[in-house]
């Protein structure tokens, strides 16, 4: 057989030939570098077998971050035997550790274990001592191939792998990996030594995980760890991680007191405290006003609707089961709307149009609610009930590209007023093979080609995604990178062909004839719930004065500079402004830390000198820390910050 | 037997004489003039024997207006009479016409029969004409007492009033009214002859009415009548009622596209319409901001809650016929919400508080969805979904009075804000005969003592009813009078000991200790719904400059002057106002037609003149009429208008 190599030589080796094998006929000191290998373009170790003519790359320890998934894999085999050594220590045998499946992942790895008594949290430093001491011994990992009843007798007592192996075609080759008296039934690839590892590792937790995702199987133990080529990515993982927790927004909805959800009240249906009502409020204006000025105009409709207006949409019975059940009203069924949709469209039908009338945008911020399984529902990211900031244009077909235009426009100046830069589209359309979707093919052409086109105007970068579209039009997603470079799906928008034929709804055209209006479904921030959620994260808590629940806070340095603090206050409450003093019994300093702790972006000290010249000395959060002025004319202040929350700096 | 005059003088009379005996007892001119008389201030007529002793008065032709009910009674016989003969000319005989109750009501009367054909509303005049015939017969209304038997003989072939005559107790005197050959079973009273009766009557409307309001029984064809002394009280009548019509808020809601009810949608479950929509928020806004100026903190909570959670607050199952049923989600059961009260609660007891964080004052426009019988259903004052501007002020006892009156000063204003001046209250207190109400008898005195005094401070008439208090706690309603003079009821303030009790909620005081709060219910509009149908009806759609849904109209003379028009629009739009251009193919005066019958406040006339000055030509719409200002600078305008808007001038 032979290989080609990088720079296109080729290498004749002998069949059944390794990577190492390769390494070594290029020279020894590579095939003590070489950490792995690519064969095609795909990852494979050193041990495996290569394919007969492939071309291949040797990775060494010069760039080994692109072994990732190797090493992490790897770690998992030296956690494994860890485990195992860990328990031998406390007096049980082989016999009692089984083990589940043992992944890489992104970022590191997990693996099961069926353990003779739990793996305590404290332990996993013990557990990563011994792994380090495993590198230390620099054991090889070797791969064998062996028959099924092989296999078998190498695990008699792990009822786990006998499950795993008994399931494997009988004509398949089963691999073993080894390092010492470690043995693992293992496709691989790994690393050729436990010595190559890297030392950048990390036990992060444990939790328990059902054998095979099953309920009813046995719930086994899972430990996760991370890994990377280096301590400085470790590093700055960890602190990712950190700020993610820092951020996660059911911390700081708690912290902030910005919304709670209440068993008594209902799973998944969150209460908005005062300040994340004002969160909700200033969202709704800021977007309400932007809809005025685009030419929308605003409904409001019932949160319940006649069934019948359900499975007239085909909302029901498609979509029963993400529904709450009908609710029994004399001889008529109602239920909870999941959809605004249907309500617009009947209101576009409550009079005739013109073809002068059109486009005809009608918005509303709309709550519906949704049936989600309890396990999957999570802080404001995941709820049963959410307000919609949605619209309905229903436009000429020769106006669709146009509006799907300014929707486009809107949606992106949404998202860069809370300085979201980074944003790409995800157009989805039709999955060939599929028959769900409602509507002629004609009009999904006429759609999809639509949105091709917009997107391609507006320059930004998207992704074709087939199979994603609704199953009632092709839609366009929204993603943007938070500033820890996580990625979010925010708006969306929808071409529909399909309600306007299943209600029947028409304009008069200028030939005096009915024609079809076509719909474009939009909502910028998608649901208020995820975007204050994903807001919360994106700002750490640390919103925009405009934004801010609490904008200022007005603290006295003595008790009597409570009157003046307390002036000063009710002109900030006069001009709209959210402003509070803080009278408490503390001292200031303390009253500073407190204001700090909830992230109050204005602080206003006021004592002798301020009072008697109408004076404050101001100290702003800003991203860098604090920005400090002394002797400030308040009227001047007053006005500053009125111009930056009117103007949403 | 003797009676009392009015002057203190007492007449004797022979036993069983009636009003008609004491008349001509005093003289014959008086016995000539008198319509009917009052016996112990109770009316009756000449006719009927009076009780011994009683003090009488006599009512003549010179003030008629307090014999009204007498009047109209005998007016329902007349055209109970005349009905006959129209059926009898028609070939019918008596036993043809069958006959169900007819009283006296507010303003007239109606009766209901059982006709061979139906009476059509055409045929209305050719009745009236028959009755002006009878009276002018001037027929004698008599009266006799007869057995059961001969009440029985008298209506061979009226299934009706022998069902209504064999009910009747068999030691009672049954009483036959007669004037000429038309006979009715009837307790009276009536007027002594039909030549008495005033002129000023009009037969209004037919309509479908079950026997005895069961809707089992036979239909029968109800025809209403109403009148008045004099000619002048009549005609004032019917144009109040005409512009009740014209005002109807379901005829507007229609004309000027506020609303409308869709059947698709569901009974009683109101779509706005885009103009309505703006109703709804400019009243939002005003009143948060009232509510933001006073203290008050904003929550939003879902429109569905676990029925644990109106377990706990005592509303269901005490008002499950008013609620809607409850929906199965997993293993639990969640329920429409019918008030926002419980969540408010819980809101509330998400954190600790303390005395100096009281009072809390909680605000909500929060749906809440109640159950009503469909036939009970009506436009937009009786509907099964609505808005509540719903507040609870959580506070310490010693505050409960402070709270109570800041209560009742923001909902004067409120109303103030919208011209309706005539405010009075009804505090709703205990029945004292009832059981229904949950607290304890000390919670509930010191409550309704609190209401009395806040009342009594404030000094607009009141009124104290037992048994209208809920069932929770003592309460005070709002009662304004329109500019029609009918009275509504809008907004609601309860003070409630009982949910606090209920849901164990609590502050810690100065001293350490847990203490129950006393809450306060408030909702200075009521329900949106009900409350923009009232204001709809109250301005009769003319609504002030900021409450209008459209407020300015730029009328361009000629084709060439549509771009200027344009532009004079979107200076309104950035200036957050609502103006429009009319840019159709119509002549100046149907635009103008257009514009008035739209009720938009103000036209911008503009042609060749306006705009070379950058001027336009106003037409405002005042409750007089019309204001008109020609050659007004665009730019002053502009600032006069918006400072109308802020001010909501």
């Amino acid at each position: 057989m032979h290989v080609t190599l990088p720079d296109g030589k080729q290498l004749d080796l002998p069949q059944g030939a390794t990577a190492l094998d390769a390494a070594r006929a290029i020279g020894p000191r590579l095939a003590g570098d070489a950490l792995a290998a690519t064969a095609n373009g795909d990852l494979v170790d050193l041990m495996s077998p290569l394919p007969d003519g492939a071309s291949i790359t040797l990775i060494t320890k010069k760039n080994p971050a692109e072994a990732a998934p190797l090493f992490r894999h790897s770690l998992g085999h030296v956690m494994s035997q860890a485990v195992g050594e860990f328990y031998r220590a406390k007096g049980y045998g082989p016999q009692d550790i089984k083990r589940g499946v043992g992944p890489s992942i992104e970022n590191g790895w997990y693996q099961d274990f069926d353990l003779p008594e739990p793996l305590r949290e404290e332990d996993l430093p013990e557990i990563e001592r011994i792994m380090r001491e495993i590198i230390g011994r620099g054991l090889d990992f070797s791969r064998r191939e062996v028959s099924k009843d092989e296999a078998l007798a190498q695990f008699p007592h792990d009822p786990y792998k006998a499950e795993l192996i008994r399931e494997l075609p009988d004509d398949e080759a089963i691999t073993l990996y080894q390092q010492g008296d470690y043995v693992d039934l293992c496709r691989g690839p790994h690393f050729p030594n436990t010595g190559k590892l890297p030392a950048a590792f990390k036990l992060m937790s444990t939790s328990g995980a059902y054998w095979r995702g099953n309920e009813k199987n046995p719930i086994l133990q899972r430990i996760y760890g991370v890994a990377f080529a280096t301590g400085k990515e470790l590093d700055g993982y960890l602190e990712r991680l950190e700020e993610a927790r820092r951020r996660d927004h059911r911390k700081l909805g708690r912290e902030l007191e910005l919304f709670t959800i209440d068993p008594m009240v209902g799973k998944g249906l969150p209460l908005w405290l005062p300040n994340g009502t004002v969160l909700r409020e200033e969202l709704s204006r800021f977007l309400k006003e932007q809809q005025f000025q685009r030419g929308y105009q605003g409904v409001v409709t019932p949160n319940i609707g006649n069934l019948d207006l359900f499975r007239t949409s085909g909302h029901y019975p498609y979509y029963a089961e993400s529904q709450f059940n009908p609710i029994d009203v004399d001889d008529e069924q109602y239920m909870l709307k999941p959809m605004n949709c249907p309500f617009h469209v009947r209101i576009y039908a409550s009079k005739p149009r013109s073809y002068r009338d059109l486009p005809v945008r009608l918005a509303e911020f709309g709550t519906v609610y949704r049936y989600e399984m309890s396990g999957e529902l999570n802080g404001l990211t995941r709820v049963r009930g959410f307000t919609q900031d949605d619209g309905h244009i229903f436009a000429r077909p020769d106006q669709l590209k146009k509006e799907f235009l300014d929707v486009l426009d809107l949606t992106v100046f949404v998202l860069k007023t809370f300085g979201m830069e980074d944003v790409r589209f995800r157009v989805g359309v039709r999955d060939p093979e599929s028959d769900k979707y409602v509507g002629s093919p004609e009009n999904w052409d006429t759609a999809e080609r639509g949105i091709m086109e917009a997107v391609e105007e507006v320059g930004l970068p998207y992704a074709v995604e087939p199979g994603d579209a609704a199953f009632y039009g092709p839609k366009l997603d929204f993603i943007v990178k938070d500033v820890l470079g996580r990625e979010w799906q925010l708006g969306t928008i929808q071409v529909d062909y399909n309600l306007p034929e299943r209600f029947d709804i028409s304009y008069v055209g200028e030939d005096g004839q009915d024609h079809r209006p076509v719909m474009i479904h939009r909502a910028p921030f998608g649901s208020l719930e995820r975007f204050v959620g994903i807001l919360i994260e994106h700002y750490g808590g640390d919103f925009p004065l405009w934004l801010a629940p609490r904008q200022v806070v007005v603290i006295p340095i003595a008790d009597r500079h409570i009157p003046y603090a307390e002036t000063l206050a009710s002109e900030f409450k006069a001009a709209g402004m959210r402003a509070e003093v803080d009278d408490s019994a503390n001292r200031m300093n303390a009253k500073v830390r407190t204001a700090e702790l909830s992230k109050i972006p204005v602080m206003l000290i006021v004592g002798d000198q301020e009072e008697a010249r109408r004076e404050v000395s101001v100290r702003e959060r800003t991203p860098e820390g604090h920005k400090e002025r002394k002797g400030v004319d308040f009227a001047g202040l007053l006005a500053e910050l009125g111009e930056r929350v009117r103007t949403r700096d």
